[in-house]
């Protein structure tokens, strides 16, 4: 038996030596690095690059000319090459607690950093990311805390025709407390996001993990559905394959989502510990997913006592008929006699559907009705998102 | 309101313009494409490169000369640039159907092609994946059949002391017939892996949902485990954060993953509709994994009636003490004097564990006891654990 065992510590020595073939091809450098002062230093091993380039969220942003108009894009910073063919850049200043993303961009060629296995994808831009701790970001780190069960779960919509996927979270304790039941918060992505966005650039389990631990947020069921509703599922976790996702194909604001959503309500009432009560029920999105939860709160005014606008897209395209998008003023004055618990609107100074929000409070504050606002600065971007639903969350089922 | 339709159409002709910011710095082309013959195409637009080569497991392998002996990487391809200074290469052969990994080396350094949003991630490598149907990989794509529920869901183990994540499949149907009890497969991964990689690199919850829908399978409850017993959960996972994975902080055969293996069968039982005993209950893994499974399944011989070592590390390193590795013949007579369903050995003519998989089936031989044993072509690669996978599965629970 001996001889066997020599032979496996070989072969995991020789396992160790496959595991290094990954870096084969690239030194292996630590990037991105979070130094003790929370500077960050990038590092690229790519001694035959003429130029290097990181660009990122955490950079001042560039404004940029464009027919349509002008618009802006992240920063970037040159790096610089060393005589061992790392190139390296280190922030001038500290960075505040965030969860950044970045790319590096090597003789003209947007690429993820090969040291960083810390990505995220949206629609079809993949970003690196790392985060500061010491603030914000410390709700969107993974703390040992209770935590609770994300799911992938399928369900059959009879009005859309198809099987479609979305994730729910069930908070810490569910299981453990089959008696006990939950209120629900139907939280919906922007558009070209999926059923992945809110956990995965939203951090929105982590987030609810963090908060319901500390006692600021009460415990409830979460349901991120897929607002696309031609679509299965997120890009390649559906029947139609590795398709690389395009924003105009996952466009979804036709009114079939919002006509279809009591079924996703049926579903979750049938098959989760819900208590199954307008009082026990939340729904906010961001952008596209604003516009679903103006719609569907509206359409269906008994449903929903806590809505939560983020950056929402309000108005319908005139060349939409669906009769969900009718009589918006009715529909409003229905909905706002019941008395909705809490109705949010946030939005940044810097975002292009502000001037659609402030014409949303100015028919809200004409007609008196309540609700209540969060002004950020920056734009259309997910450092809001998380900001707002950090800020929504401790309002909901009190 | 018609002025701000207006606003809003533009506004999302805006969306539209910011989504292609993903695309500012590198040309929109096609890769990988499936041509209609099964041959593919893979693209890179780059200008400014010297040289860029495809290197993936589609191509012959290459031989390489180390220290420690020789052994084998995947091989190349070099790609051609045209005059737009899109590089490209079009595999000589159609594929076969299979799910193939592949990455770009422009001028030495590897990177992903941009162009390509699927990915998985292997310890510290991630690689651009595709798949060409129409053969065995129609197991690994996903088809419009009845889909089972993917969950990740945390548990505390008292002989670890820490909390603990793990996946949990539960096939489609579970939750509309909440009177059914399901057997249970134990599936667990290799070293480096988590809680993650047979869903992912291994597309288990995929091949289940095909081959429980087509009645190849039986419809049961499927456990992924994360075998690295010091570690709470998947990197960026758990509490330590967004840390860059590598083989070694992840091995896991010190006894005390096995030792706790008890813990984990009493949290399923406990908290799904299972069919609690002998006869409903598989274990395998690979490598790593049928490590875990050879020692759990005798160190507890009345727990699995249906036992799975794909390409498996077997014998003990002498230096681990653990009383779990001891007493191995010992052990094994009393598992098989309770007569297992199934066990069952498969591995790979190329495996560097080949040998240690041999001595086990002489042993087993010499005494008698009953085994089935597959063997196929190459080693130690995910391509022969899905084929395993789906060999392994029709058998259990009939």
């Amino acid at each position: 038996m001996r001889k066997l065992a020599i032979a496996f510590s070989l072969a995991i020595g020789c396992l160790a030596m496959n595991a290094q073939q990954a870096l084969w091809h690239s030194r292996a450098v630590a990037s991105p690095e979070i130094n003790a002062d929370n500077t960050v230093t990038f590092r690229l091993f790519a001694p035959q690059a003429g130029e290097v380039v990181v660009t990122g969220d955490f950079l001042p942003q560039q404004t940029v000319s464009a027919p349509q108009g002008e618009f802006k894009i992240p920063g970037t910073a040159t790096m610089t090459m060393d005589s061992l063919g790392v190139w390296s850049f280190t922030t001038p200043e500290p960075l505040s607690s965030e969860l950044y993303s970045y790319n590096l961009i090597v003789d003209g060629l947007k690429i993820n950093d090969p040291s960083n296995v810390f990505r995220i994808r949206d629609i079809s831009s993949i970003t690196d990311v790392f985060l500061i701790p010491g603030g914000r970001a410390d709700n969107y780190a993974v703390h040992d805390v209770p935590h609770g069960s994300v799911s992938k779960v399928w369900y059959y919509s009879p009005t859309i025709g198809i099987n479609r996927r979305m994730t729910i979270y069930t908070p810490a304790g569910y299981e453990q407390n089959p008696d006990r039941c939950y209120p629900v918060f139907y939280l919906l992505h922007g558009a070209g996001g999926d059923e992945n966005a809110w956990s995965e650039l939203g951090r929105a389990t982590v987030i609810l993990d963090n908060m319901i631990a500390s006692g600021d947020v009460e415990p409830m069921i979460v349901v991120m559905t897929n607002g696309n509703s031609g679509r299965q599922a997120a890009p390649g976790e559906g029947s139609d394959g590795f398709v690389q996702p395009n924003i105009s194909m996952l466009r979804s604001m036709n009114g079939s989502f919002e006509t279809h959503f009591p079924e996703v309500v049926e579903f979750v009432d049938g098959n989760y510990r819900t208590i199954a009560d307008k009082e026990h029920r939340a729904i906010a999105g961001l952008s596209m997913g604003g516009f679903h939860s103006f719609h569907i709160s509206k359409q269906f005014p008994d449903m929903f006592d806590f809505i939560g606008l983020f950056s929402a897209a309000i108005f319908p395209n005139e060349s939409e008929k669906s009769p969900i998008y009718s009589d918006l003023e009715t529909k409003l004055a229905v909905q706002f006699s019941k008395n909705p618990n809490l109705y949010y609107i946030a939005i940044g100074k810097d975002d292009f559907l502000y001037q659609q929000n402030e014409a949303l409070r100015k028919l809200l504050d004409e007609k008196g009705y309540t609700y209540e606002y969060l002004e950020t600065s920056d734009g259309h971007i997910w450092r809001n998102w998380r900001i707002y639903l950090t800020d929504f969350l401790p309002k909901l089922f009190k």
